[in-house]
């Protein structure tokens, strides 16, 4: 892995400006639209079924993120999810919660079904759901799993044929067949709201530029090292209302000078 | 009431990371979802009527907020409380400008009448509308009244069978019995949108915790205390936005200790 | 154009403390209802058709911004709309990326029809799709146009019979017959999510004093004035985290002799 090519993803971000179409949960809508912003792209949130085909179109990256689903939004979801993948737009997926309820396994099935997605980004209990091994799933977040994780990786993509990220202590990218670990990041990104779906968001709009391995490890790994910036620069008596300040002004001035440094990415 | 009892379970929440399930509205959900992380519980928020009985299951405690209620989400609601209640989950009620329309009148008398709640956290407009004593109500957010307000909180308690914390410049908290007087707090936190929804989402997460008169003192006095801390730290040509981020921050932070120096609580 | 009743106009928002009701995205709510507060308004949202003529019937401006539009908000906003204008009740209007989907431009082109409104605040993409003027539009944000658009700023007026802000690099605020120019401002507003929808939620706040050149004026200049105190506070190394939390400071402390000596107005 070229170091320079992850990097410089960052710079044609700023160049040109992708527009993501988001369909999202109202949870975290607000910081995905203004972490897109940061990196240099153009959000859009729309979720009514009779305007998604035509916002997709104008689209450089499609979002779906399942966080807050309903009936209409798995709509939505879906006939926007078909429209990318006619016009060629990459469908980055963030399967939220799935293993929950029976509802949430339904709805990311019949999205995977229907749809031909380009990214897969979810922790290892979203993981290991999707990948038909059972697991206890508390809510939407989730603790780590130890070993056996990248070859959960793997048979993920294999099976979905697509990249996959799966976000944890240590994040795991693979292509189905080439496998990295990120060691960037920091616990108290967990203690953040949405900073799963925002990684998610930075990833669907590096792959609007390429469609590539390179693409997703840019976007884990621009989350990764935003958060330790932010770690580090906090004081005393600062938590996660300055952490979270500082998580957007990173990524704002974030350089790709800066993500080649600080990078910790090897491949097994 | 012995303060040492309110103040360890914040140490009780951050062993246990309780799930608390959230029906909300979408102006405050993310505030709402980091005040829990905050305090350290779990956040998840979901509303499609398909989902919302496996996912309290999960949970630990259920807030039913009817801030941007629909007829979608009070059919919610009313699913996700009784399965709270035949599960002997806590539900936690934030009646949001009930008094503002017949709407939102007749949603919160049907969650009353078919959802047994264990605590009910509102301001004195909500709390008079809900006694059944007429009042002004504009919008949302109110002022406050002034005498022979802890008996309309006794009477609720009793009318409910709930404990009641009705908040403003005083704090009147109640199970039917004892009355306390909380004086913590700060008239900035009413200069920001969703302090009443954030206060009601850490009752719950403590209400998870125990269901007590302990519990949902230690919601309201936490958010006060907070208040305190946020504004006193503030510095010339600071507004909201810095005072909210401080809030965040001082929750974050916040040790039982500091709540048992901080608490200007009374009985009466 | 007398400065001083523009600027006048922020001390009867704090005296007066009015209602805006907003049916609105739910990207953006929370920095509008707290755009809101930080000015001395109140603010509330909700959307559900059953109770929107009940809450506008209690508030002192209604916003309509169709930026999360679907089926169920359109119909809500029609029907408040018409009960606004029934009580007289000033209707601010945001078209957010009118044109970016036949569904919106639809939606838009029912409400304007069937709602009289007494502000449009739009940039000028928006503005020329409104105008009839076909114009290519990339999601819901737009670059600058640059000559003859204070024309079409006064078409539209003249055709909707109402005031226009058209804002961007230049904000063009106009009657129909005067047209005035704001200059204040920074790029850096542009790269903050919703910047757009809290101007419309200013202008709405200053509109339920008066229906006024005056009113539509002050909101977008105290906008523009808090972008340029925010972007002048900034220190190395922050970024949109921190230029949103002082836009909100900023507003929060602003005061009318502070508009008054940083006001760059002219008419033309």
């Amino acid at each position: 892995m070229d170091l320079h090519e992850v990097s410089n993803l960052l710079a044609l971000v700023k160049e040109q400006k992708p527009l993501i179409h988001h369909i999202t949960n109202y949870v975290t809508a607000n910081d995905c639209a203004n972490i897109v912003l940061a990196l240099g792209g153009s959000p859009v949130m729309a979720d009514e079924i009779n305007e998604v085909e035509d916002m997709v179109s104008l689209a450089s990256a499609l979002v779906i993120n399942i966080g807050t689903l309903n009936t209409n939004t798995v709509g939505a979801m879906l006939k926007a999810g078909k429209k990318a993948n006619q016009l060629e737009i990459p469908v980055v997926l963030d399967p939220v919660g799935v293993g929950a309820t029976p509802f949430r396994i339904k709805a990311a099935k019949e999205i995977l079904e229907n749809v031909k997605i380009s990214v897969l980004r979810a922790n290892m209990s979203e993981a290991m759901i999707l990948a038909g091994i059972n697991t206890e799933v508390k809510g939407v977040d989730t603790t780590d799993s130890t070993e056996g994780n990248e070859q959960i990786a793997l048979n993920l993509s294999k099976k979905l044929h697509c990249l996959t990220a799966i976000t944890g202590k240590k994040d795991i990218i693979t292509d189905g067949s080439k496998v990295f670990i990120i060691e960037n990041g920091h616990d108290m990104l967990s203690d953040v709201t949405g900073t799963g779906c925002m990684c998610t968001s930075l990833v669907a709009t590096y792959t609007s530029i390429s469609q590539s391995l390179e693409s997703t490890i840019a976007g884990v790994i621009t989350m990764g090292i935003a958060g330790e910036m932010a770690f580090n620069s906090l004081e005393k008596n600062e938590g996660i209302g300055t952490f979270k300040r500082k998580l957007f002004d990173s990524i704002y001035n974030m350089t790709p000078k800066e993500i080649e440094q600080n990078a910790r990415l090897h491949s097994i």
